[in-house]
């Protein structure tokens, strides 16, 4: 049967592992995958788009597991009470096939996208950061916040959103973690535009809902030694960083052929640009200097999703946690599918009455 | 909520319909998409090999849903009790991205397969074909047969198989959902060899697991009139036709650029070769005259599974049939995703404690 985790059992893994805990064991097993990244097979997601969004279905697979995670992004989904990110996905046995995991991803894909911002800003950002922006208090934001507090020691934020209402969400959640965790709470600032948050802060993160080319970096926000991390863009005609921003900065991404397709170089076809998993082995270099600007050019990349989903499967087995789905017909003699549909279980096979003439 | 259809559903809904009734709305549901085909983005499907076998993702969409399936090869997998093919899918609301079914799709899988076959065979094939060989008598042959038998009206079959016993399966299996459903059977011959079995036939259904370029038919076994039903090879260095075969006979494919890559054509990348809804749609000529042979290259495309896919989600829906998955994190407000890990859904909000220093 195929273990299978919704959204309640996703609720109870992290109330019992501690959504802290989670994110160190996802991040941990990113940095892993990343690092071992020659043995994956990858390729740009498959997306299909309609006036209103896009669906995406991204695969990738090493020789032992194959992963995929279905995603949509429909930024008019909150009118409708939907949430605009909604994802599942599945991990497979590569050598039988055999689907060993189905998973909620909706809640997975912004704790993996939030761990690989850490991930990338304690590798690219001043090893001294310690004050955080967030710019655009979304969905996501809870998580990136909670991710860099764990990961890196951030212990302040400058929050901004065009909605007041978004940034006293984040801040009363972040308050609440704290609490309820015995974290320390962090030092909160709710600020009145995108240049008052990035003002004093040793990292960006924006995370906007942006639907076009937008600006919501400029240059002349940004000073030297900043580390930017750059989210909320993340598929063709949606930007948030200013060119110039990028011609000037050193400039990361997961996997080159997808993101030129969908993150903030798409706007400078030629731009250099480095894939993350060699700065973490060493081969490229990341940040060389306190004064360099750093932009992680975050899109989302199938890795992430597959290593979460390990991390995902492995826990739950351990921890029980989840229900079996009887996903996949197996019927006693492979070669009799048909079998299934003959009859139930328990009645017996009908008398044989065609006209049987055997050649031999 | 997602509606979900487990194998032991589809079992149910096969028994409440009818396989028979089935194949039929499955057959009307292909014929009436593959007719509006530019309606559809369509990609080869994305392909992930191991040595033991592949996995395979298989997207489409039009303007309103999104569909695909997940669907293995591993043709040793019998020896670990598991079936070679092993499917389940999804179709989605393509303005929310919402899934709105998940269903399994091993057994829907050899439904649509088996329908497309008969669809493309009532098309190509001689009006008054009452007589086919089955050569390769596995999980796959009892629903073609069903199928030839429903919508062409097929009346004798001569089997062949390198197992007896799957010989003998398929011919009990027949047998008894005739006895069952008050079908009369058909006339059923166990044949000696693919030669014997293919002689007198007037459609050729091949559905061996080939691993290699094998050879089930060649030239010299086919007669003027035939019709070849092309099932069994379907990936890239797996076909079951000699090559002069595809040389003089007219050749039809399902998705001429996946085909390309996977069905018998592979062999002679230049030949020329018909989409099938263009001779459903009568801009293209499908067989010209009594003597020609005609193949049906088949490989399975994603739009079959789309259409399998719809008449799944109707007749369930109208059946009640199925149940009800917690997939998709739905939070009450949809920017507060985060809220959904902070408290179980009845606990009061922890009293802030945070220092927060407003800007404004």
């Amino acid at each position: 049967m195929t273990r299978y985790l919704d959204v309640q059992h996703m609720r109870q893994l992290c109330a019992r592992v501690g959504i802290a805990e989670l994110l160190r064991r996802i991040a941990a097993a990113i940095e892993a995958d990343f690092r071992r990244w020659p043995d994956f097979e990858k390729s740009p997601r498959i997306a299909r788009y309609a006036r209103e969004g896009v669906i995406e279905l991204m695969p990738v697979a090493d020789r032992s597991h194959f992963g995929f995670k279905y995603v949509n992004g429909h930024p008019g989904n909150p009118r409708h009470g939907l949430p605009t990110v909604m994802a599942f996905g599945v991990l497979s046995d590569m050598h039988t096939g055999y689907p060993l995991l189905l998973s909620e991803l909706t809640l997975t894909t912004a704790l993996r996208t939030a761990a690989t911002s850490a991930l990338a800003a304690r590798l690219l950002g001043r090893p001294d950061a310690r004050c955080m922006a967030i710019i655009g208090n979304g969905a996501q934001s809870d998580f990136q916040a909670l991710a860099f507090m764990t990961l890196l020691g951030v212990r302040a934020l400058r929050l901004y959103d065009i909605d007041p209402a978004a940034m006293r969400k984040l801040a009363d959640n972040l308050c609440a973690v704290c609490a309820a965790s015995g974290m320390p709470p962090p030092e909160i600032r709710l600020c009145g535009s995108a240049r008052e948050a990035a003002a004093g802060a040793d990292i960006v993160t924006t995370l906007t809902a942006a639907q076009a080319r937008a600006e919501v970096l400029t240059p002349d926000m940004l000073v030297p030694g900043l580390h930017v991390n750059a989210v909320g863009g993340d598929s063709p005609g949606k930007t948030e960083l200013h060119r110039d921003i990028l011609k000037n900065s050193k400039v990361f991404v997961e996997y080159l052929p997808q993101t030129r397709i969908e993150g903030e170089i798409q706007q400078i076809p030629e731009l250099n640009a480095t894939e993350l998993w060699n700065v973490l082995n060493g081969t490229r270099p990341g940040r060389t200097s306190e004064h360099d600007i750093t932009v992680f050019d975050s899109v989302g990349f199938a890795l992430e999703d597959f290593s979460a989903l390990r991390v995902l499967f492995e826990l739950s087995s351990a921890l029980e946690i989840g229900s079996q789905l009887d996903l996949i017909a197996t019927p006693d003699s492979p070669k009799n599918l048909f079998g299934l549909l003959l009859h139930a279980p328990s009645e017996p096979s009908p008398d044989k009455a065609c006209a049987l003439t055997p050649c031999m």
